[in-house]
């Protein structure tokens, strides 16, 4: 009997959702992958697309733009992509953006930037991380100084996803340097023209070839006060917080979509290649591999899923969803590698899909908080 | 936060049934374990007070003695038992036992002996392996050869479970050694008073120390022809096939509540036991390690539940069952080692729970089909 | 062609030593181990008779009635017992106890108790370690206080190997509660008809069944003057120090020689047993997990014999020293526990070796420092 | 004290010549290998240079332009590159065509061809592998038909090292199609200005982006009869397979050297790099992973260190190198690993060496032989 990974929330309105998805990532994603990779970005026309579809903010209210879905729509858009391996443009990040702004913006805030952030008129970043300062939010250096009407910002960012393609960002920045925590804000950043703002380098990377990570540079960039998010000083720490479960629960998805895609391709592959007289998968080391990998796929869809409904729900815990994070990224790591493993020579080629799995899986243990970090969260749960 | 371990299938009912279960495991079990242990057995007198507060077939529908509940309440018997090392007494065995003769038994092999499963005036076993044969069913050799009204059966059997105390045996049995498959059938035999039948050494095993694992000899014992299980020659190894979801799920059930008891027996360790000027549980190391247990043991709690619901809707299959036996036991292998560690000298002492945890989750990687024969079944689901 | 695991520095006169050391092992230990396991120590017997032999303090110096050899000679005794998984005689303890004379004794020391222990007339034991004490050894709590001719012992101690038939006991105490390491010092104590020594409990531990591990308590000990380790208070802490390298190697070689022999005896057993028509052995699965657990072990072996070479030569550094404890202690869990999986069944069977020694593997990551503490150490070297 | 990782098999002599090495490494490969990259090889003249220092062909005879050295020379070369994570010039495949041509080509071949791999006139490349045909060199279709004084080729070959740069090519190709084994040869081609041969695209791959590896083609290609190695038709596989250790050591000379190459990176940044008030390093976590890393580099550097030796002695048999191949890269994965994640963001980046070892380090289990392949081999060996 085939293993059954149909999410257990999915149901007949997101089939047809998902159709739309799928649709859309096989004629508009996969084609231009290659290109994007050697690009190093998705290019703005392909957001705008997706926007126009309504695939970004589904989970937005429509009086705002977005979708009027729930995370269940969000997720259905990773799925789709990242078992294809496109992870060139970062819609989670895009998504965070958009749901900080909801979650925590005033009603002006809202209705101006929704609206664009869903018609991918605008593409969302979050300028958080500083070369300095890694996991550790304490350590944030960049400055906000309030002067009459705006604030002037000065600092520089870096591993900032979505950087170069980026038209809004919102910017962490220290208000009150005196303070630890209630000395952050985030300030909304249109950089359509914005002086003194900087994209520096498309970071090279280990992999997520196709998707545009850069140092952001900020030299006196007037921001003004209208765009503090929330309208209150000293916020940002907490706002920051409030969406962890959110983002974790995204990376989980990631992970899981990531681990069926591989799983299926490693069939396709195994079962066509013949070695030694006989298909691959014939051999009982391929069959166990195979079976392992099966295992924790089947182990981490049904996690993710319990996660995903629990967020729905409004009732998934942050410890929970640091497990998720720490937990599905290991698990797709190993399950890359074994699958990778079975390709022998052509699982090094960034020609073959698992190659490139390999290489952006890595990332998975890392951003959106390490494991390490991870770990430190759980603990506290104990 | 506290992690959330509640399995997602309690209701208000399953929590008075457990309240029940507890009490009994607390009162009866937990005080007489060590003795148990040392005797190689819990003795007849426990099953039966088990029997009378219904803890035994609490699944099998009241008209035959059971208790009419379902799944959920057997596995809330295990659960109690396997999170505080009690694994004296095999009641999954007993449990399957009673499973076979409500699924595959006539009318009349029904009310003569479920009623007496339940109420523990009988332990039930089961007789499947052969010295010869390990996992390969299709070595039995043990015989039955029909004469008139009685089967006369002859052959060895080893490591069954509840071996010892048995009063019921499913006896495993060529009845057509021409066929495969086809030829094989399942006896019930009563031993007490049964001519012919031995039970060899209680094994000495690694583990499982309250638990007596035995040998089997069956010397010209006769049987009558109305205890051929279902009447009808040949069907033994359907039969045999026909539970294997659920005797799967429990090793998964007993593998989660293990983890969770460990995890439990290891947090309380660690925050009290001093080393170095501090509470173990202080240092980075302990932290992180418990935060990757406590991962793979929500992880592990998510998917036991699914199966369970599963099964108790009728609805999971056999490549999953496999799964959950399979990744469940693997998990709780490492789990249980690296909680064993954090204890240092005191983990290796069977004063701690932990050090019984150790040496009896070695064998669920092995019994109810060992890892390898699961990987198999999983590929062929592939 | 086959491996080759002879030992890098085994020569002609170690090969007619080993001749001895092996025929002893399997005329005088292998026959009864089981009974030694059952009664939870080997006897002193035993300890006479390897003693009359000249199998202990084979590297103590002739003019002490040791064997005049070095390392290697006891290396190879431990070597030849571990192999087999014969835990039961902890000759590497005794032969600690005769290196702390050796190295630190006074004359007079030496001249009294080297012989004795040489001959086997004395067993010998460290007692280091308390309840409230793991592997911190400033936490120690025993105290010696001096008055007249003799140290008055007050404390207890766990976890001792050779306890229950120890003869001559190295007490760690402390002689200056107001010091730390300054403070600590060691005791001879010749146990038989002391007053107010006693042995508590033989442990029942997960494995070392016929190892006498056990609690002593010193209760107003009188232990004479003359009797402290060099004749100088305080220098506990270094002597305890400076054999470091010797301790942890002979866990390295008892790792290295206990992987080969559960490989020798897995092989063995998979190319007789026979599953689904062929012998297991032929099946890819077994073979793969075979080559990696030989590929694993002839690492071992080539990394103890480095550290063994260097040992004999005086340049093994404790960082080195302790890398070898730490590693070849965690691939012994890992070679064992892949080795057992293979026997199926009978790999959870004591009467089968591998069972044994899974169970015996576990402390070893434990005692003489555990893993963490390695860690930790070699940590300060980097 | 610090741990030493001097290879056991260096002397005075090589010291100088480690020096001379690291002095060429550090001014014409490290300056110009993000270039190599970006081009995907690094061009003639760095051969040239190599060649014109004695580099290349270290362990070939004076005689025949060589450095008269042995394998420890070569061992120098591939160390100081890969510690340095230098994977562009394939400097093992070239060392490797030289051999076959020093151990089986005819007098005039050696005196042809081995001055000019020696000088770096001509790179060296093994055209083996075939897209249909991975490990299995059975399936080799390449076909060399003898038309009077030439052999024509026909055949396409992938994964070629050093496909790009390659001037004089071994192919492996089918003289007999009706035998296995003794159908094969290899055929000496140089690739200037020879009608039919054909490169191919520069692979893209997941890794060892500064290394030139193609597909090459073979259209009516006519090679001189004299070019058939060793003058002697079906001598190819034998000819293969009888420097198998050679090729199994080298892998694990690099392995060894890029996991201390790591270390050290990690060390230092570790040291350096502040989180959360004080140096990465100070985290128990982070010297807990660090003294686990450091073990296993320890382990693999004197299991490489014994392979090295018995090569140069002439005593390493095929097992023992398949072992060093298959576990040394296996352990050189999981330490790239777990240093990558202690760099955190910077770890993904291929501006940090320690990004480009874990890409390039994923090979290491695939070519020169799958670890499948490797485990076949050993499990022959038992």
């Amino acid at each position: 009997m085939p293993i059954d990974f149909r999410p257990s929330w999915m149901d007949e309105d997101l089939d047809t959702w998902r159709a739309t998805v799928r649709r859309f990532v096989e004629a508009e994603m996969l084609p231009h992958d290659e290109e994007a990779r050697k690009r190093g970005h998705v290019g703005h026309a392909l957001w705008r697309k997706a926007g126009a579809l309504g695939l970004l903010c589904a989970d937005i209210p429509a009086e705002y733009g977005g979708g009027d879905g729930d995370f269940r729509h969000v997720a259905v858009l990773y799925d789709e992509m990242s078992r294809r391996a496109l992870t060139g443009m970062n819609a989670s990040v895009h998504s965070i953006v958009a749901h900080y702004i909801l979650s925590h913006g005033t009603e002006a805030q809202k209705r101006k930037y929704l609206p664009r952030l869903a018609s991918g008129e605008l593409v969302g970043a979050i300028a958080m991380t500083e070369p300095g300062a890694g996991s550790d939010l304490q350590g944030v250096r960049t400055r906000a100084v309030k002067q009459g009407g705006h604030y002037v910002v000065n600092g520089s960012k870096t591993f900032i996803s979505n950087g170069f393609l980026a038209e809004l960002v919102l910017v962490v920045a220290k208000t009150d340097p005196e303070q630890r925590a209630r000395g952050m804000s985030i300030l909304i950043v249109e950089t359509e023209g914005c002086k003194g703002y900087r994209v520096g380098r498309v970071l090279d990377k280990l992999g997520l070839k196709g998707q545009d990570t850069s140092e952001l540079f900020f030299d006196d960039v007037q921001v003004p006060a209208e765009n503090l998010l929330g309208g209150q000083e000293g916020q940002g720490f907490f706002q920051l917080m409030s969406d962890l479960p959110y983002e974790r629960t995204i990376i989980g998805v990631i992970a899981a979509a990531c681990m069926e895609g591989a799983l299926e391709a490693t069939l396709a592959y195994t079962r066509e290649r013949q070695a030694f007289g006989k298909p691959l998968f014939d051999m009982q080391n391929t069959r166990f591999k195979l079976a392992e990998v099966a295992s924790t796929t089947k182990a981490a869809r049904v996690f993710v899923d319990h996660c995903v409904e629990r967020l729905v729900a409004g009732t998934l815990d942050t410890t929970t969803a640091s497990m998720i994070k720490l937990w599905a990224s290991e698990q797709q790591a190993k399950v890359v590698d074994e699958c990778l493993q079975l390709f022998g020579g052509f699982g090094y080629m960034n020609e073959y899909m698992i190659a490139r799995m390999y290489a952006d899986a890595r990332i998975q243990r890392i951003y959106g908080g390490t494991s390490e970090i991870m770990k430190e969260v759980i603990a506290r749960g104990l």
